[in-house]
């Protein structure tokens, strides 16, 4: 299965009926990485049928509350259904203390352990496991803010089940073939890993940046990305708007997306305040025309 | 307008997509209340299109999440609306806290002023205007939890057009009649109030039960309602899983319905564990027949 996103909300800080506020899934083949976690998150995670314990780990963005109000109702939801695995939560400082004094006020003891893990600065190795490699990037805006770099991790190559046969490869040497050695055969001869498996397929990479002004700080550490996920609160018309509450046009996603290399730009995080979303895709596309909604409910394959 | 109750969720723990957390609005002419304030309870206010800003005090039973974990949510959406007038949130000790720190971690200086006034016991008056009066209930929970009795004020006598007429009563005596007083005229005859103005409608009471196990110390606050909202999490074939929670069944919430001498019955809180909510009429009927489920998005006048 392919490195995949779900927009769960695409929102910005009033929640209407129609647009959700800040959370996306990052799926793989056997783990789910929740990033922000906007009110009633959790619904909308029953409403797309997903399996929400195999979320082990949970990347907050920052402390303003469209992004992560809907943490502590979607933990407590974990615990009614009697997880037992531990949970990861990467964020700022500040947010263990609020979910902690809620459930103690509360007076619930968790069915399972929690893991807060305090995002510091950018360029760190947040998260890594066989599937991602996880790490943060710079946001600016008005509160610490971090972005998310999710890097799908090498797999292993694809043996060539014709070439085997036809070089006599022995089953104990397929694991290292698989890795990418050369085979030395029984007489000494070396045969060239390439005549053995297919050629690798490139990871690829999905960066997350909500919310944030236009900042080409970011360019030094964002590379050029399959996938990039870019707020555009605004368009042109409310840039002084924009840069007070620091946050980004549809132009300034897409100069970030043009300049980076990206190959795809997802735009989000909408003000409610435009009636139409289709404005955000004309003001971004004249820039970087393989621009996007990011529409609640959808998935996007990483790379395709 | 008569006092009214709109149901906006009456699930219990686990939200679903059919069934809201805790939250009722309490509508009179003037002012709207806000009982308890389950996840999404801003989602649900916004699709009955209740204008939120006519919301000044708000009740929250108990520090269980269900009933609570919307309103840092609400909070900032009338901030980010513009909200200049007063909120007045009571709550059990805890949530200021909470609140507090959620703003503050975000940097947020909220655009009008937050005043938590804590419960400390039951049969205290809360709050007091021109339409309520509102007293705390005990109930009986895993941690403090109290109900809230909504009582209306005595509204002034109405006044019989016909006979200030006939008795020529001057318009300045006018007033001190709808009070109820008689009117003495130039001759210094009394004329009886009951002659100037018609039968006096009496005060309704509302009385909002959630979350408590079955509990007899109850009946000794609780008036004659002619509206009473009774939790019943669960029904009688779960009773073991009832006293263990501290909850009700619904035939708990009939015996109170009837012991106490309510007019009408509404249950909620319902777990989501039971696919009808018809079994839970058929458990209360029998005990106390005006029973009825409340149903999220009706509005029940209190009285009718």
């Amino acid at each position: 299965m392919p490195l995949s996103v779900l927009i769960l909300g695409s929102g910005s800080a009033l929640p209407t009926l129609n647009s959700n506020q800040s959370a996306q899934l990052v799926e793989t083949e056997s783990e789910l990485y929740l990033i922000d976690c906007g009110e009633g998150t959790q619904i909308e995670l029953r409403r797309r049928k997903v399996r929400i314990q195999r979320i082990n780990h949970i990347f907050i963005s920052h402390l303003h509350g469209d992004h992560f109000f809907g943490l502590v109702g979607l933990m407590s939801t974990l615990h009614l259904l009697g997880r037992t695995k531990d949970l990861h939560i990467h964020a700022p400082k500040g947010l263990e203390e609020i979910i902690r004094i809620q459930f103690r006020d509360a007076g619930s003891h968790l069915s399972y352990q929690t893991f807060f893990h305090e995002m510091n600065g950018s360029n760190q190795l947040i998260h890594e496991d066989k599937n991602v490699q996880v790490r943060s990037l710079p946001l600016k805006h008005r509160i610490p803010t971090f972005g998310f770099l999710f890097k799908e991790q090498q797999k292993d190559r694809k043996l060539d089940p014709e070439a085997l046969k036809e070089y006599k490869v022995p089953n104990f040497a397929r694991k290292a073939i698989s890795k990418g050695e050369d085979y030395t055969n029984e007489e000494g001869k070396v045969i060239a890993n390439e005549k053995l498996s297919f050629p690798l397929e490139a990871p690829v990479q999905y960066a997350y940046c909500s919310d944030t002004a236009y900042s080409e700080e970011l360019l030094q550490l964002l590379p050029e990305v399959e996938l990039l996920y870019h707020e555009s609160t605004f368009l042109e018309k409310d840039r002084e708007r924009a840069s007070k509450t620091y946050h980004s046009t549809a132009k300034d996603a897409a100069r970030i997306a043009n300049l980076s290399g990206a190959k795809k730009l997802l735009l989000g995080h909408f003000s409610n305040r435009y009636k139409s979303r289709e404005s955000f895709l004309k003001e971004a596309r004249p820039i970087f025309p393989d621009s996007y909604i990011a529409e609640e409910g959808e998935r996007y394959i990483v790379g395709a």
